[in-house]
């Protein structure tokens, strides 16, 4: 089908656009009442990511009432790991739990490469059926977490401030790890293919852990595995994402990629230096201005829009959008971009 | 009194030095089974913190037991809000809670500059008792938490992964922001300069939430006062640790201080370039590395001392180290550095 509003494929390849295209990380959840209505009749989280229907349902509706230029499929990126044997809890308030962890090389041997299309049928099912009720009306999105990210969840069993569990055991048991990061990426390949050929026009890899990792460490146990991901993907562009991988960027500009996330805390005049256009950059409002009025809202988008003239760009926060933040508020961001 | 050992403070000057000094931020804590035992006899930290005779003598502990190069005064950064006026509580667990907060206008004009030497007269004391307890065998260190960090924790009343509340005052209240941080500069230069009065060699800002300003924030609500701070201290030599300012360590080339921090992501050969010599650099093991054996640790550590060589140095790890690292760990850093 094609699509009616392909602006974020031609900013993420390079092409002429009329315009910078415009979307929000976490723009499908918390912060639409109309998704909070549909959130609140289930028993959790994980009912609403496993139900096809109603993933779709609040996949589309910031397309509809924010206008973004894309939708992003509602999951997780934990689906990744409970795939491979390690389940998850979405606990109130307080985030991911995972009963059972990686602590040795006998937990490493019960975790299977799966076969995604069986183990994640009710991620490209949501793909299709999403797909089917935008009738083309905006790209849509498909993710998953990076190699290291989904590791570290693996051994630290939930968020944490230090990840240090994950770290000492990177530094601990180097070849472990680059086992379980192989499997892990073996399967978010397969993950990442399945997405597309269900329907996905793009897709986004968060390395949400990223910097909380030295620049040596992150070489080696996070951006090898990002750089194989974007090797084996060339159904669809690809966006990778690296929270606070500031001394990482100069090795992004070899990544077989479109597409780099920057956070709010990145340079843009640094990031235009590395990539000299050769690759579009995504981001970078701070999430807290969309606490501010409008005035400031209008102020600081243009002011990044001006900052990322000349260089590809597609607008979004530098992170994802806030739970409490004001559609309304969300809506002027957007609109001052359209209108820019 | 002639310091025996004052390698830190001719390192801080970049005089010459016979081998590279070291010591940990946090090392006066729960690391250690003998700060535990007086610990657990109080009624909370806080207790410690306010009783100068074991406030000095978990100061000293590391001195004796871990042959650090330096002591730190045993203290915290939030007792500088509360001499102006938020008290705040400490949480087993949890960390720190203000139950009063900053919200308007008016709340700042309950806020004063105190008398420090009133207020904070047991900073001072447990100043004293060290010294004197110390008996000239290593520096002792004061600090001060940096303006936006106070101001960050006076506005969210407790810790935070976005500190959105204080961040979102900064855009949406930039003048009420500067009034609040000028009353915490101008306390935190009379507190430092007492700290040194009472015998401190050498004092240490710590901006803790430096990483999750944009690099325009940092620049006109942190660097700013950071600024002001170094100017105004003449005394002793001041050390400036910004952790995940990044973007800021070519503005801190200008700060009237002789010490940068590094945190652990921050890279080695990045900041040679920029200070030339011209600042010492403090830092910047990562802290997991001490969860490794001692072949690990004696390789990393070393790793990083060849790293900095050639540059003005003082060993640390890039932040305050885990409470649940083994003393004997501890011990392996300090000796490879001094035996290097």
């Amino acid at each position: 089908m094609k699509l009616e509003n392909d602006l974020l494929l031609r900013a993420a390849r390079g092409q002429k656009i009329e315009r910078t295209p415009v979307w929000l990380m976490r723009q499908a959840g918390r912060i639409l009442p109309e998704y909070r209505q549909i959130r609140n009749a289930l028993s959790g989280f994980k009912e609403l990511v496993e139900t096809p229907q109603l993933a779709a349902e609040v996949t589309i509706q910031p397309v509809d009432i924010l206008n973004v230029d894309a939708a992003i499929i509602f999951s997780d990126i934990l689906v990744v790991p409970e795939s491979m044997g390690l389940s998850y809890e979405m606990v109130e308030k307080k985030g991911p739990y995972f009963p059972k962890t990686i602590k040795t090389s006998n937990d490493i041997k019960n975790i299977s490469i799966p076969d995604v299309h069986d183990n994640l049928s009710y991620v490209f099912e949501a793909i299709k059926i999403t797909k089917s009720e935008l009738k083309g009306k905006v790209p849509l999105i498909g993710f998953a977490g990076a190699p290291w990210t989904i590791f570290a969840y693996m051994i630290e069993g939930q968020g944490s401030k230090t990840f240090s569990k994950a770290k000492s055991f990177l530094y601990r048991e180097p070849e472990l790890s680059h086992q379980l990061l192989a499997l892990i990426t073996e399967t978010t390949i397969a993950y990442l293919k399945a997405q597309i050929s269900s329907g996905a026009d793009l897709v986004q890899l968060f390395d949400s852990w990223a910097g909380i990792l030295t620049h040596q460490q992150y070489e080696e146990f996070g951006m090898k595995y990002v750089h194989k991901i974007c090797d084996a993907i060339h159904e669809a562009p690809v966006t990778v994402f690296a929270k606070g991988a500031y001394s990482a960027l100069e090795n992004m500009k070899g990544l077989n990629c479109e597409t780099i996330g920057l956070d709010w805390n990145m340079s843009i005049s640094e990031a235009k230096t590395i990539f000299q256009n050769q690759k579009t950059l995504q981001g970078n409002l701070d999430p807290c201005v969309l606490y501010g009025d409008y005035n400031l809202i209008k102020h600081k988008t243009k002011e990044m829009l001006n900052s990322f003239a000349g260089h590809r760009h597609i607008a979004n926060l530098g992170h994802g959008v806030y739970p409490d933040i004001s559609p309304d508020h969300v809506k002027c961001f957007i609109e001052t971009v359209k209108s820019n």
